[in-house]
């Protein structure tokens, strides 16, 4: 007895929708065949509502695992840079052979670059995680590809510019008479070098987010 | 005559869909109403089809301009660094001073860099008038973002080291004995200064390209 009041409920409920066939002579339609593109149009509808969900959170949890690790190598680069610095055994009168990051400007504008965008990072992550419960929202999206495409410019420039100094440290360059200091400091160059390559991987990691998140905010027709 | 014929072709392809009035008695159906969400599932579609493509097809044009200065801008920064060099008057029996690109590796991969990112923003150029004539096609607007996150992260690379070094040219560095060198070669860290500041402008302007690319790709939902 259910399945029949079921069946008939369903039966109101499903819409029976045909083209309709003109009678040449009278002008009176009688039995309606569905219009050309209705199905097709069904079909995209609800296509678009299912498979893109799926994939889209797939993305952004991944979006979520890639900020946290950049959060983590972007602050330990900071942190690795601030802590970074020697003291030479040997020392006159007047003189103590020391170096650390504030010798050299480049080194305290990576410091605090790399802490900005290990905090800005660390911040945005409720924002991956409203990615992750809404896939298809597009605002949260298109905020988190914003900032991190600045980001990923702020981070390569400290990481680049601290890169040619450190480089500079190990060699020297004879044609303006700079000496490589690393032969003096050398564990504090391994810090700064250490420091260095950490904050590249943070870059790295941030042009991922931002490729990621170009695939996330894509139409899927 | 003809509004006629037009109104009744008009009538001929107008799909008459109606939700199905059951008759309690006998059950057969005589008149459809249109399903519910039906109207609402075609204006989204036409609403789909019609405004997007016209903002796009604007983002797309500004993309093309964009794309063009910044290519003139990163290869005339190539140009300029690989012609800035400078001979100092003086000179004794074994020895003549002069400063070019090639004295610091730095500046030799900066003029490679901003000759790769010159290139390819001008062979990215077609693909930026395919954007322009099909403005909801993805494939050609996800390629572009892709690349120009990359060439992004070369450039500024490229301009931060070299500004690191310039800086170091023009200051000098007391902690670690480095002296400035633009005391005696202003003019070529004058040349050099102007390549690195428009190595800069053409980063920005495919920060901005991605940016772009981002707003063009999100769905208009």
């Amino acid at each position: 007895m259910d399945i029949e009041k079921a069946g008939s409920r369903r039966e109101e409920e499903e819409p029976i929708v045909q083209r309709p066939k003109l009678d040449k002579g009278k002008g009176k339609a009688h039995v309606f065949a569905p219009p050309m593109n209705y199905n097709r149009i069904m079909d995209k509808h609800k296509q678009e509502k299912m498979s893109p969900a799926g994939w889209k959170r797939g993305v952004a949890i991944f979006d979520f695992v890639l900020r946290l690790i950049a959060a983590i190598t972007a602050m330990a680069a900071a942190a690795k840079m601030a802590t970074t610095e020697e003291t030479l055994p040997f020392f006159t009168q007047f003189l103590q052979f020391q170096a650390d990051y504030t010798d050299l400007p480049t080194m305290s504008s990576f410091v605090i670059v790399n802490s900005i965008v290990g905090g800005y990072l660390t911040l945005s992550l409720p924002f991956s995680i409203v990615c992750i419960l809404r896939p298809l929202a597009v605002p949260p999206r298109l905020f988190l590809i914003l900032c991190d495409t600045v980001m990923m410019g702020l981070t390569l420039m400290a990481a680049s510019a601290s890169a040619a100094i450190v480089y500079l440290a190990h060699n020297g360059n004879s044609s303006s008479n700079w000496l490589p200091v690393c032969q003096q400091f050398g564990d504090f160059c391994q810090g700064t070098s250490g420091a260095v390559v950490a904050s590249f991987i943070a870059a790295t990691l941030l042009m991922f987010l931002v490729i990621l998140s170009a695939f996330a905010l894509k139409r899927t027709t």
